[in-house]
């Protein structure tokens, strides 16, 4: 896993950057109906009728949020995807149109740029999204990404952080904190490595961990559960930045308060045991980890029937009046102020 | 002009990511009414009735494509939205919606990233369009900026790059390769000063062409004039690497040829002289110099009358048949064939 992968070796200068636009682009094959012209004009011409369009972007810089000596090449650009296609479906939306744009220094070869955009094809077509532009040019130091996705969907399909009201449930989709545990354990077996080379980690328990960290899904299955189960959340986020964080976006953007539950937290088992080993508490890390990618999102209690006993979801408290406050209950029934921090880059 | 401003300092660790894109997104004033939601969600939402959508984005790397040294953090902010915007209207469409998405390293105080907003929000705020979203981040070494604009139009006017038929005459708005010679007067002051801080440059006899260098226009102006004229081109681009790759582009996605007259070619006077002192060919600095931001299209001939005596226009060629290939006619009556060579920032 930590080995640096061997390629063999064609230059970016050589290519020039219409070449390596051309390269990269050759075998893209459209299947949205909505994209009408995709790479190679001055702009993609997209046409969406009778609904509206949602449009996110993502920067994701080598050095600040991935390490590619645990990070493979293909799983980067298909996570690039992801977090993005994340951010459309926390709209209740379909994703549809990517453009991709990389800026990469001089020491990858071309053949570590196409393992790049292999994870970011396979991504796109999986989620059947059509790449439509972007931009490649050279950096002066490391790799980085800029994606951004379009999708779209009928304007009262549409859930912003800001439809919640007092008594709604608060319900998240999946298991929290996994991938940041899987973050931990990747960063120890680089430390490991560092010392001795030779040794041959068993990293079998960690799998689900690891894999929640490197090759994370979208919860597009989510938003057409929603769509055959006739509900709209009243609220949405998707869980990038920590439970805790995403909470409180809600709670100021729909002028609500809100109580979370600690005991109804969803925790998987491979997370709880490597929080043990980590002499971590999982509760303070599904509140501040991140990555989670998972839909958090606020549901009016008539609809509670149509989500009751289905797996993929778990109602982890409910709404309050905004004077109440946002409050973790923890199980020993104290009352602890939730706080909007999220991740910061600019921490050193 | 090549000193640094000094900046009082706010730290951006002191104000986290959060508190950064709220001190920056706090006094955006959305005008456009296809922008149904700008910033503070996790995905914008735009909505255009009955029209396409036109959507490009772009990168812009500190130490690639620009040098702080000499290019003043508010001008780069200007000039990277008329990148973007410029390739919008190369599409016949209004710009609408931008994104902007900045890495920056610790190294930049607060006073810094506002100046280069307070330059993204002018621009932002001249050619009426709405900041959306993005993304702000840190990053390991320098500043970059990625931007996505989006635009629209009714079907029948967007304008591809595909659309050139023989016989089509070629025209140019504006002049030519002042941008590429304000940019050698920029690096040879930078040498000079790097030799004598003390020396103090007359700038005055190029400031038309540092400011083409500095603060380019997107030719908003030629795409309402085409409305107005009720013409629309048959083909279109925007001169942004040299016209002759530009012109290659056209070629290539028209299946066409072209006949570019070197006589024709709109120079500037001031480029004109630059290019005696510097000691270069203004024909080859327009065919491959770039940056020049003006549109490049195609036009029936049926409609000449329409620009004729038109000071903003220059037909400077026309098309012809593929077999033809694609030619500069020099003032000798000289036969060159073109090559689509760009700028090639993967070139050591």
């Amino acid at each position: 896993m930590l080995k640096s992968k061997e390629y063999t070796s064609t230059s970016l200068s050589q290519l020039g950057e219409f070449g390596l636009i051309d390269h990269l682009t050759q075998h893209i094959k459209l299947t949205q109906k909505s994209t009408i012209k995709g790479v190679g004009d001055d702009a993609a011409v997209l046409e969406v009728k009778d609904q509206q369009m949602v449009l996110t972007t993502d920067l994701l810089i080598e050095g600040v949020h991935f390490d590619l000596s645990y990070m493979p090449l293909k799983h980067l650009g298909y996570k690039a995807v992801m977090v993005n296609l994340s951010d459309v479906y926390a709209m209740n939306a379909q994703a549809s149109q990517l453009t991709i744009s990389i800026a990469v220094s001089n020491r990858f070869p071309l053949e570590a740029i196409e393992e790049l955009y292999a994870g970011i094809y396979l991504a796109a077509n999986t989620y059947g999204v059509d790449v439509v532009g972007g931009d490649t040019t050279s950096s002066t130091s490391g790799l980085l990404l800029s994606i951004t996705a379009v999708g779209h969907a009928v304007a009262e399909d549409i859930v912003y952080r800001s439809g919640a009201k007092p008594t709604d449930l608060l319900v998240v989709t999946g298991d929290l904190g996994a991938a940041y545990m899987g973050l931990q354990i990747l960063e120890r077996e680089k430390e490991v490595f560092k010392v001795n080379p030779q040794n041959q980690p068993d990293l079998d328990p960690y799998a689900y961990l690891i894999e929640r960290q490197l090759k994370p899904e979208a919860r597009k299955d989510v938003i057409e559960l929603f769509k055959k189960m006739e509900i709209v959340p009243t609220s949405m986020i998707d869980v990038s930045d920590g439970l805790s964080s995403e909470i409180m976006h809600l709670c100021k953007a729909s002028k609500v308060g809100a109580k979370l539950y600690e005991e109804k937290i969803p925790l998987d088992p491979a997370m709880i045991n490597v929080c043990e080993e980590f002499k971590l508490d999982s509760t303070t890390i599904t509140l501040s980890g991140g990555e989670d990618y998972e839909l958090l999102f606020t549901l009016d209690q008539k609809d509670y029937d149509a989500i009751k006993g289905n797996p993929n979801f778990t109602v982890i408290g409910h709404m309050t009046e905004e004077k109440e406050g946002a409050h973790l209950i923890t199980r020993a029934n104290q009352q602890i102020k939730l706080e909007d921090r999220g991740w910061n880059s600019f921490e050193e």
